[in-house]
Order: C-alpha cells, then structure tokens, then sequence
C-alpha cells in the first residue's frame, strides 16, 4: 500500500529517557547490593532503614489484630476511592488535627507510602523547568522523583554544628522565581535531628517572604526522644501553605505495608480546590493504598497502646546512646548527638585516615576488615554495579560522613561500635599539627 | 541584599500541568458521580467494575487465610525489594510459566495493581512525543497515563460486528516511526470480547512485521466462558517482545488490595537489560505492593480451589447471558454477546429513540426515569461537575453504546432488564424505512 508509513523493519527498543533518570541510590544499594564483608565476622549491617529487619521491633499485636479484623469483617476487598475511604481519611484527620492546624477527613490524602505522597505533592506543585530545596543531607528520594519529572534540585545547606539545622541563608539565597517548593525534613533521615520551635518558625518566615510552599516529610513525626518535642510545621504558620507527608511505616513499625498520607494544611486557601484537585487527578492513576490497611487503620490509630510508642522511643533512644557514646571517644569519629528518628550521622576527619580517599571507601574498607555496612553519606556509586555516569549516585549528598541506623539489636550495636573502634584505631594517623612540621 | 533575585511577593500556586493533564474518566464518574435517579425505585448501578460491590461475589475463604497466615507469620511487615519478594515473584512466575512462553522469577515485576504494572510498562517504553496504540472501545486508563506522560495516543477500532475483534487494517494504517507501543487488553474491559487464537497470531503478526512491542493487558486472563479459551499473547510467538501485565483484582475478586504484576516475555532479548533495569528504577519510585499480600500470594495462586474460579465463572456467564438474552429482544438495543470478563456492550440504535441525542443523554434519562446506571460509551463529561474543557471525558471513546457490568446480583439483572425494556419500549420510535417517507 503506497500510502503506507515507512518504518524500519528491525527490533530497536530502547528504555525511556525517564526509566533512565530514575535512581533511587539507597534502593539501588540495598536491592543491588554486592559486597564482600570479612568471612570471619558475622556482618552487621547498619545501613537499612528497615526497622523490621532484626525482629527485635515487631508492630504491637494490636495493629495485626486490626488487619486481621479488617480481613474478617469481609468489608474492605473492593476498589476503596482513589484518595481513600472516608472513614480511614477520617481517622487520619482526627488523629493529625489539633487547635493550631485542624484537618478534616478532606484534608487527607491516602497513599501507597508515605514515598507516594512525596510524588503526589511533587507532582502536584511542580513543573519541568520548575526547581524544588531539598536539605543536604537529605533523603534521596525528594532527587529521585523530581529529577525524573524533569524538575530541578537545588540543596541547601544542613548544619552538622548547629545539630543540623538549616543554613538559612544559604536556602534563601537558593530561591529564585522558578522555586515550586520547599521540602523539610523534621525529624531527619539521616540526620536524627528534631528541629525546635523556633528554627521551624524561621524556616516558615523565609517560606512566608518568599510565598514558597512546604512540602514536609514528616515521616518520623512524634518519634522523638523524652527531653524533646516534635512540633508539626503546619502548627506554626498561619499563611505558608503545606503538605504534610507522613504514613504508617516508621512510627508503626510495617514499612511494607504502604500506607501513607497527605495532610493538606491551607488555612489561608492559598492552594485552593485547584492543588486539592490536582491531587485528586494525580491520585487516580495507580490507586492508593491496600483497602485492608485502609480498612484497619482507625483501629491502628486509635487502639495502639501508649506503651508501645514509648517502648519503641526507649529504646531508639537507648540504643542512639551506646552508638554516640561508644563513638565520641574513638580518635577521628564526630558523630552528631541525634533527637530523634532512627538514624545518627558520624562526621570522620579524613585527614586523619589518610589511607582513605573518601567516606565510601572508609565504609568500605569496614565492610571487608571488619564486616560492618554503614551508608556512606556521599557518593555511593562503588557499591553498584550499573552506576550511570550520567545521574551520580550519592546516598545524601554529604561527604566525610556516614549514617547509622539505630534500629539494630543492642548487642549488635555494641559489636558494630567496639569494630567500628578497631577499625579506626587500626587506620588512624593524627594529623600533625602544621606548625610542627619542621620540613616546610 | 543587593545580591538576592527578587521574586514577587505573593502567593500563586497552580497546580501543575502534568495533574491538570491526568484524568481517569471512570475513577472521575464513580468518585465524583451526582446523578439524581427515580426516587420510587432503587438504584441499580451497572456502572462499577468493582465486582465486590454487591456481596454476591466474594473472594475465597483460602485467600482470607492465606492474608491471616501472612499477618500472623510476622514476616511481611518490612520493606520487600522495590520488584517485590523473590518468592513471591518466583510464585507468580510458576504460575504463569509454560512451556510455549516460560518465565521465571526474574520476570516477574510486582506492582501497586495492575494500573502500575500499566503506569510502569508505558513509563519505559514510551517518551513523551511517542505514541501508543489503544483499542477504542478500551479501557480508559491507558489515555489517562499517556497523555499525562506527553505520549499521543492513537485509537484503534475494535469491530462490534466481528465479537470486538481489531480491524487490523485500521490497527496497521495507524503505526508510524513514533509507535512505541500496542496495547492489547484480552478479554477486554469493556466489550467482554475473548480473542481466538488465530486473530491473536494476526494481531503478533502486524507487531512482528513493524517491529512494535505490546503491552497485553491480560487482568481478565482465564476469565473466559466454558466454551472458551483464553490464550496469553506470549504463548503465540516467538518474537514479539510482550509486557503482560495482571493482577489479583478480579479472577481474585479482591481489586482494592492493590496486588499487580508485569510479566516480561522477551525469548529473544529484545527488551534486553535495559527494559529490565528501566522497570526496577521505575519500581523504585514509590516501591511496589503490599508486603502482606505479597506474603500471602504463593498460598493464593496455589492454594484456591479450583471450584472457586469455577463458580465465578459460572456465575458470570449465567448473568451476562440472562442480561444478552434479556436485551437481545429489545426493539432498538443490540447487545454484543460476551465470552468473558465482567462486562458486555449494548448498542442504542440512536435513530430509534430520536428525544436522546446520544448514548450519554440515553443512560442518565435511564437513572432518571428507571434509577438504572449504566456507563455511556462515549463522552460522559455531563456526569461529571469539573469536565475540563481540554481534556474530554470519554469512558471507552465509542459512541453509541453502553456498558453493562455483570457481577450484580441474579435479581437485580433481571430486575434491570426489566426496567430497560419498560424505558426503550416508552421512547422507542420505529425508524419508517425511507422508500415510504412521500413526504420526499
Ligand atoms: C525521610 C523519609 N521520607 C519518606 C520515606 C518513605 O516512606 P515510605 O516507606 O512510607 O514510602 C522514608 C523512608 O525511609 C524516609 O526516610
Ligand atoms: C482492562 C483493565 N486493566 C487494568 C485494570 C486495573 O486493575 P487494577 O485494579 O489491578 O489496577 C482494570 C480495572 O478495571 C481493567 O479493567
């Protein structure tokens, strides 16, 4: 047929641009991981955000007993709508609203994780061309997901000697008219940072200066050790519109599960019908989440004993303890006193292990001598096999660091610290001080 | 600071252009419907592809446990790779293997439902400025995520006089150098069509000939009347690369718990690593399916009796066949007969009924008069309070019909019927054949 197209007659399949842009460093570790730990010492892998994985933090069996209800109760096999039932919205609000930020059950958004609420309110506030803050250190998913909808990262600056907080100026002087929003992280993966009431509001101000909106990731929200308090953003602001990301898999303790939600706070309407719309719409595509956590989850809010919150504070906070006060005393180690969250951030002074180009190779070199994982905080890409050239593969974008988490066993984490100690011992050189050097 | 962009100071947030260009039609109808039905009769909805709705039609017992067991083992709570457990995969792989098209886990790529093994699948294949091919009438969620994604699609026509078979000619005109893609959905939502095996080698041949990779949508698969059989288009050739995607939702008749699936047929390695690795990066996203029902899946695949896909069947059958023969015998309506799936198309002989001017005005006097819903086939924008003006709110994209879903109760069928035939008898008006029109 002559009017037919032309096309070439062979196999020619190539993976989108997309697929391509899309990494997800930490994933990539974990789920690609390969690498060759001491045979003579058990590893210990202190790098997975999975608080599940040693059995030492099971869910209370008051959460499974909500599953298994839902399961029985026949009600919650169907299609749920796309943004959740209104019941389980419902229980979201009631759980999340207080006098300073109500919600109401049309304020929540359920989600597959709190990970697709982070690429719901990305994609709902940004175009490609557009750029978004994200902390350095943060988590990489904020890069992740933007990088692949063709949205610009620009990192502002964490303060690892002010216990994390944000470098204000440095974000400011990020800002520009192409900035969509504001993504922080309170508490912090990987930091373990709890940011007090005060640093919140001077975040919110510059937002507030700016009209920027926030995006926050509030994922490890309430979890906080005694002496500090978790205040939600949205509490703290009267104009700056927010997105509250948040779900059922840290606090709860069931990752696996993909529960998430947004919180959409927006006293002032400045998002309007137009972003709660925009969220509805982005929410049809795949469906939310599983309709039986859907379905237990007013039960996993309102029936989990307090006990079990604080059981599973009591002893992050124990356990951040051992790792801080083991670590503080080894020569060349600085780790960051964390507050809260699952993880704690150890700065090395490289120029004290000389034999070391890096943080990935530090952690390393203490997965084959010594047989303990640790995340390094830069660049990652050693540890996978198929590293693009083209999207760097970096954990969270800070050197000289590595993170640990803190969910292990405690007698794991004594283990890990006193090889972590070896290890250290083993490759430190004190640095000598310049005025002593006698050949310059 | 002199320094510092200046960025006008006011708050204007839109929402972005990617959630003003995502809308699923049918999600936007059934969440968002206001329609006013007859108040001296109870609503029959026709309308959901949700075949939990009505009770009638649960899920099996073994499948219940199967959770319960999965709940109980305590371990299914943390993060699975982002493709889902390897048993899991390894499950759904011996499930689906066979000798003509056999997989193996690494195959297997489990998702949120079958819309993200659709999201993903198009996601790798395609870049924006792509196009895909889609069958018309078809499911609508294929166009939603295209045309979210920036990729043209293209509507094939499915022939209503040969049981919905693809009039390959039209199929075949359509493929230009930009088609990177053929979306096949065997049995088909809406028509209830089940392809014979001959019609699927043509289908292959038309792909293999132009060297285009297909996307068989298969979630209906086995889901075929007795008479019947349903052949997956891997089984059929040896060298059309096929993405088959799948899931729980309806053979399992458990759509709301999100578990789906893509499985990779590439004998010849046509997709190669590189399809491979862009759907692992693009399942890290948002990571994949719940971690309870990925527990519980090998006990659901091996474990339902066989009665249980026996009497669904049945019951389908039996339904569709009262509701066919029911409306066969209605002046002015022509349903196409169904061999599969949940559904079957009518055709309004619009001519017939000259007060209605299309299928949509047809099926709302028919809540209004008779409180019978059935989905229009074409446009639906008049059911739904915010139709976007670019973007036109089509079901299936094929005038002149509607589609009915099967899984109600017994009675209610007949019930519906009944009504339908007392509404087209009040508003059928024989069309006078033209010879005898002496006006002319
Ligand atoms: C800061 C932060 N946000 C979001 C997530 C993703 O949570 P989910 O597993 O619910 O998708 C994580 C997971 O580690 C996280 O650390
Ligand atoms: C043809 C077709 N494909 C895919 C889907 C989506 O399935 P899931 O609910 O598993 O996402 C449906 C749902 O109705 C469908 O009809």
């Amino acid at each position: 047929c002559a009017k037919m197209k032309i096309r070439k007659q062979r196999w020619n399949i190539k993976a989108s641009e997309m697929s391509k842009n899309t990494l997800n460093p930490i994933r990539a570790i974990v789920d690609g991981m390969k690498l060759s730990p001491n045979p003579d010492k058990a590893m210990i892998a202190l790098s997975i955000g999975d608080p599940t994985v040693f059995g030492n933090l099971p869910t209370d069996e008051k959460v499974l007993q909500a599953m298994k209800d839902a399961i029985d109760s026949h009600k919650y096999n169907g299609y749920a709508p796309s943004v959740g039932y209104q019941k389980s919205r419902e229980a979201v609000a009631n759980f999340y609203s207080c006098p300073e930020a109500p919600i109401e059950a049309e304020d929540v958004i359920l989600t597959s994780g709190c990970s697709q609420a982070i690429e719901l309110a990305i994609s709902v506030l940004c175009n490609p061309g557009n750029n978004i803050l994200v902390p350095c250190p943060g988590f990489s998913l904020y890069k992740t997901l933007a990088v692949s909808l063709g949205i610009e990262v620009k990192h502002y600056n964490l303060l690892a000697e002010k216990s994390w907080e944000i470098d204000l100026q440095n974000l400011e002087s990020l800002i520009d008219d192409k900035t969509a929003c504001l993504i922080v992280n309170n508490p912090s993966n990987p930091c373990g940072s709890v940011y007090s009431k005060e640093h919140l509001q001077d975040i919110l101000a510059v937002a507030s200066r700016h009209c920027i909106p926030i995006l926050a990731d509030e994922i490890y929200g309430d979890m906080v050790f005694p002496e500090h308090t978790f205040h939600s953003m949205a509490a703290l602001t009267t104009d700056v519109p927010i997105l509250s990301c948040g779900g059922l898999a840290k606090r709860w303790l069931v990752p696996g599960w993909r529960m998430g939600w947004i919180l959409i706070h927006d006293r002032n309407q400045v998002f309007g019908q137009e972003i709660r719309e925009g969220l509805v719409k982005l929410s049809q595509r795949i469906l939310g989440a599983c309709t039986i956590v859907q379905g237990a989850i007013e039960s996993i809010l309102n029936n989990t004993p307090q006990e079990f919150y604080q059981d599973t504070i009591g002893f992050l906070k124990s356990n951040s303890e051992i790792c801080f006060s083991a670590l503080a005393t080894i020569p060349g180690l600085n780790p960051v006193r964390p507050s809260g969250a699952m993880y704690l951030m150890v700065g090395i002074e490289m120029d004290s292990f000389p034999e070391f180009e890096s943080d990935v190779d530090f952690t390393e070199r203490l997965v084959t001598e010594q047989s303990v994982f640790c995340l390094p905080a830069s660049r990652v890409s050693p540890f996978v096999p198929d590293s693009s050239p083209s999207l760097s593969l970096q954990a969270f974008e800070y050197p000289n660091f590595f993170r640990i988490v803190v969910t292990v066993p405690e007698d794991m984490m004594v283990e890990a610290c006193s090889r972590i100690r070896e290890f250290c011992q083993l490759h430190y050189r004190p640095v000598v001080p310049e005025g002593n050097d006698l050949d310059q």
